[in-house]
C-alpha cells in the first residue's frame, strides 16, 4: 500500500465523517492495512490528516493576463474549478478547526493561502501600475473572493460557480479597486 | 430550573464541545437535574439544541436613517455588537452542519437569516429611490458583509470589528452599489 492511497482514504473518511468522528482504524480498515503501517508512517490521528492535507497543495501560479479584470479572473478559476476535493477538505477541517486549531491551520496553509497569496500578488501588481487606486482598501477587498467561496465550502459544500465569480469580479472587485480612479 | 436556564447551559456545552461532543446526560448534570426533565420537554438531543438556537432569535428592526449610508453602517450593528453568544453558537453548530443539515438551518434561520433580511430590505429601498444604480449585482453584494462576519465567526469566533465593517461600506459596499450612478 502506498502512502498516497493510504493518505487518499483518510482523506475521504475525513469528508464523510468529520476529524472527530474518524479513527486510525477505520482508515487501516478502509485502506485493507493495519493500524501499525500507519503508526510506522505518522505517530498519531493529527499527523496522519495534517500529511493527507498538505499532500493536496499544488503551486500556484500568479496570472499574468496584461489586464487587471483578465487576472483577477484567471484568480477566481482556483475557486471555481480548483480540485474539488480540497474544498471538500477544507470545508471538513474548517467545520472541526473551531476545538482543533491546528488542523484548521494546516488546511489554510496547504489549501487556502496559496490562491490567496496569487490574488494579492495581482492586486499588488495592478496597484503598481497605479490601475487600482490607492484609497482602496486592497487587502480586504483581495478577501471577498476567498470569503465568498469559503462560505459556499462551508455552507453548501460547493465550489464557487463561474457566474458569481465574474459577477462578484465586474460588479464588486473592479468598482472598489478602480472607481473614481483618474487614468 | 427554568426552560431558559436549560437552555442556556445547553448553549455553552454546544460552543465547548461542539453538537457531537455534547450529550443530553452532561447538560442535564451542568444543569443540575435529571435528563428526565430534559426529555420531558424535548424528545432528543437534536430537539433540545434546536430549541436552544431559536431561544437566541431577537426582531430585528431595519434602519431607516435617511441615507443609504448611514442604513447600512446600522445593519452592520447586527454583526459589530450582536450578542457573542448568538455568533459562538452559530459557528459552533455551522461547524457540525455539513453532518447535521438540521441544524445549520436552524441556526440559520434564527441567527443568520433576520439581519441579512434587514440588510437586503435596506439596499431595495434605496434601489427604489434610484440611489443604488440598476445594474448592481445587489443580492450578491447584500451578501458580502454577512459572509465577512460568518468567516470570522468560523475561523477566529470572533465577531466582525467596526473598522473593518465601515471600510467595506465605504470602500466596496458603496462603490460598487453606486459607481457610476448619474444623481
Amino acid at each position: 500500500m502506498l502512502e498516497s492511497a493510504m493518505l487518499s482514504v483518510t482523506r475521504r473518511l475525513l469528508i464523510e465523517h468529520g476529524y472527530d468522528g474518524m479513527t486510525v482504524e477505520a482508515v487501516a480498515k478502509a485502506a485493507g492495512t493495519g493500524k501499525a503501517a500507519l503508526y510506522r508512517r505518522w505517530p498519531g490521528k493529527s499527523e496522519l490528516v495534517i500529511a493527507a492535507v498538505r499532500a493536496l497543495q499544488a503551486p500556484v501560479v500568479v496570472p499574468d493576463t496584461g489586464s487587471l479584470r483578465g487576472d483577477l479572473l484567471e484568480c477566481a478559476r482556483h475557486y471555481t474549478s480548483g480540485h474539488e476535493e480540497a474544498a471538500l477538505v477544507m470545508g471538513a477541517l474548517l467545520s472541526d478547526a473551531t476545538r482543533h486549531p491546528e488542523l484548521g491551520k494546516a488546511a489554510y496553509d496547504a489549501i487556502g493561502a496559496p490562491p490567496a497569496a496569487a490574488l494579492a500578488a495581482v492586486i499588488r501588481r495592478w496597484t503598481d501600475r497605479g490601475v487600482i487606486k490607492a484609497s482602496a482598501p486592497i487587502e480586504l477587498i483581495g478577501g471577498l473572493l476567498p470569503a465568498i467561496a469559503f462560505r459556499n465550502v462551508v455552507m453548501r459544500r460547493t465550489r464557487l460557480d463561474v457566474g458569481t465569480a465574474e459577477t462578484l469580479i465586474d460588479g464588486v472587485l473592479l468598482p472598489a479597486l478602480t472607481a473614481g480612479q483618474v487614468d
